[in-house]
């Protein structure tokens, strides 16, 4: 860029990507080419790009991130504000109505839905091909192992993988520590039945996923709910006094990007959390199923890599990152792993052995890392639309959670909202959501919702989201302003 | 063949076909060729050979199969007897020590066994060219739905198969009926589930499967473990007496090829056992697993095709016929379907899709019936060599099953058998089997044990059983003759 009199250069530079912002050649979640790029760029010094970055992030037009760049911030209304935390007590509550919800969310399979339901990577955010390619170069190279019964612990050669990728998550486990399991599904059913007996209390998130509490409910566990935020996760304040007012036989947490408010436990809380469990003697299991989706940074290290008592049980899956159809899922239970293997065998001798030995490949060469750049890249940018876009159609007063990693949103409407009025008009219209009381054991958070952004932001997509805030704004008529 | 003076022609061809026989030519358990293929072979009229067969049958050489024409039978000793049937009064009882056992029985995957313990079909037996072809194509051509959830009920595809065989089981079930499971093992699992609680009694087969037993105790329940016989199964006069004085939650049942034993329960059994447990208020869990395995005849119907008053769960898989390790079994559990459903979902979220979608495929176009066929006469000449090695070089007095299906064997030995001392000795000398004990809830069948025949007869095999013959003479001396 040659010199021109009047402006100053920084001052220009601003002003063209702001523009380019405005016009949506740079989209919120963008990164914007890095200072030095920039400099070539124009031509100009690597101080005056700072000077303009620095007045862009004035005018809050970007963010910068470390070790990442700057990027696009969402363009959201000044007034959207995160999920209001309860102060209420938790109490302990029995979910002895709780399975029927389940029913509601049977929308996984259903193409005809625009899907902002079930927490899937959507379409085209998975390495279909490579996976493919690995599936039948496997079964052809390794046919017999393809076919015979793989009993747990369960395949080797992913049990390896695990433990070198355990070093990502700061743990270090060795391949005897993990069991294969179908999804973190089966992982967090063996380890509650490994730590539990019906009529225990179970503590959980508040919210936290209907998959387990529905769980929960059905191993006639009791739960008792501490209120989650979405910047810092569970209140350690409530876990305190909980524990101390009630006899509770386990700890079922998500410190990574919990589901649904996406909050990043920090790690005092981590190990203000340990030392509870270790004051009160309660195992911990520990949901890392969102571990490998930071939306920036590096990838947080487990619950499990403070542990120095064997309390944590830790479970995760490759269903939110490979493919959620293969089914597999692993654990780690330190002390409870001969019972967890015991029980797995007797359930169902093993998982399928084509899907571990495919995934063991594509982690041993497949690129895993580079895919999941793409992929968190990809969510992060989906998740910063969304957000956008509840921010510009949904009613004003409404909540919304800004989370770490993940794909989920967590919504809070106004006051009056009855979510599940919502909930079955919306369906009507061929949207899916997962409803607010799904995330609660005893109905509560009528008024609010979680949004998956899981699938590709599309033009449909947006239209889904208008016609969702119109359905609400018919259900909740706008308070008046203040 | 011409006319020779002297010796009568049929008399001829029978003296030539036991040469054959004595040679090895023709071995325990080949079919020998059809009358009208020898008649035109030797140039004789049919009624010179039907009377050749004949003699051969009455030397015990050969045995007429119903609709399936001439088999060598196995040499046996004449001395060798099936097992005995207990005549004690069946017991209630806990299960709390069993869950231990199984720990001995870790060695599916051992290839440094000889593999006479678990129950897998042998490296060849399985379609394996077929099944990495339909793998690799099903992924390419429906990459996304081989890597989606595949939530309960699980693949259509698979459960409209099952609806069009389950007309060969006598039952017509329609697609809704069934439920996809991880192996017929979740399917007893979610069936137990739904129709006991823990400290609940259920009546099973003496011996039966330790895998159940295993499951059983996990579960909590008690069992009471009714005679079975190699002939005819359940003990139905004992069957009654039990239900007359206990009480009982469910019987779980394998009318189709039990394991261990074989049987095949006669349809007057069946009708009773319906009967009783109509009369009883009591739900029958029928395990089909060794359903499609019949030694001869067409496949047997299903327990569950008698029944009117929706009492039978059926469970089965595809574990003993096409891939273990592909763990796609299913249930058709009647008025209890809506429970399993919402307890597999909560448990693991389903199972995995490529196997599902791939067995599907199989089963629609791969020609399930042509290697059924093929798979049947293996299955049923393995056990033949089987029984006659245990004849030829066990102690006398031994015991042995004479199975209608599948492919194990259970031994009796002389009485004073240390089985397990056999079991330890034997494995030091690289030799698996189930020792008797895995089969009887309070470690009854001290000197019993299973046998697989589900690995190819070989020179191997056979020195294998002499090692196995030899532990046990040392272990029992013989008993003086009588």
């Amino acid at each position: 860029m040659e010199k021109e009199s009047g402006q100053p250069l920084y001052l220009r530079i601003a002003d063209r990507m702001e523009a380019m912002i405005d016009s949506g050649s740079l989209r919120a979640g963008d990164r914007i080419p890095s200072v030095r790029h920039s400099s070539l760029q124009h031509q100009v010094s690597i101080p005056t790009v700072m000077q303009a970055y620095t007045l862009l992030e004035s005018r809050r037009l970007i963010e910068a991130r470390p070790k990442s760049g700057f990027y696009v911030r969402p363009r959201l209304s000044s007034s959207l504000r995160e999920p209001v935390v309860s102060k209420r007590r938790p109490a302990v509550a029995s979910l002895s109505g709780f399975a029927s919800a389940i029913s509601m969310i049977q929308d996984i399979t259903d193409p005809k839905l625009v899907p902002l339901g079930a927490a899937i990577p959507g379409a085209g955010l998975l390495p279909e091909k490579k996976l493919a390619q690995l599936t039948a170069s496997v079964m052809r190279r390794s046919t017999a192992a393809s076919l015979q019964y793989d009993p747990a612990p369960g395949c080797l050669a992913l049990r390896k993988e695990l433990s070198r990728l355990s070093l990502d998550w700061g743990c270090g486990l060795d391949a005897s520590d993990f069991l294969i399991t179908v999804g973190a599904s089966e992982a967090l059913h063996l380890a509650l039945l490994a730590v539990t007996k019906p009529g225990d209390t179970v503590l959980v998130e508040s919210p936290t996923y209907y998959g387990t509490l529905n769980l929960l409910a059905l191993l006639k566990l009791k739960v008792i709910a501490v209120p989650s935020s979405s910047g810092e996760g569970l209140d350690m304040n409530a876990v305190k006094n909980v524990l101390a007012a009630h006899p509770v036989a386990a700890m079922l947490v998500i410190p990574n990007f919990s589901n649904p408010m996406g909050s990043l436990m920090p790690e005092a809380n981590r190990r203000e959390l340990l030392g509870l469990a270790e004051k009160h003697n309660i195992p911990i299991i520990e949901d890392d199923i969102y571990g490998d989706l930071p939306h920036e940074g590096p990838r947080p290290h487990c619950l499990k890599s403070l542990d120095r008592g064997d309390r944590v049980i830790l479970c995760g899956s490759y269903s939110k990152t490979l493919a959620p159809g293969f089914r597999i899922g692993y654990i780690a239970a330190g002390k409870h792993q001969a019972r967890v293997m015991e029980l797995k065998n007797a359930f169902n001798l093993g998982g399928a052995s084509l899907p571990a030995l495919t995934v063991a490949e594509f982690l041993r060469t497949g690129g895993y890392e580079r895919h999941l750049r793409k992929l968190r890249d990809t969510l992060r940018h989906q998740v910063c639309k969304m957000r956008e876009a509840v921010a510009a159609v949904f009613p004003e007063g409404t909540r919304l959670s800004n989370p770490s990693g993940g794909f989920v949103l967590w919504l809070e409407l106004p006051g009056n909202t009855d979510i599940m009025a919502v909930f079955h008009e919306a369906r009507a219209a061929g949207i899916s959501f997962s409803p607010g009381p799904l995330f609660s054991p005893n109905g509560g958070f009528k008024n609010c919702l979680r949004l998956s952004c899981g699938s590709p932001w599309s033009p449909k997509m947006e239209s889904a989201l208008g016609t969702l805030a119109g359905i609400i704004a018919r259900q909740a008529p706008p308070t008046p302003k203040r």
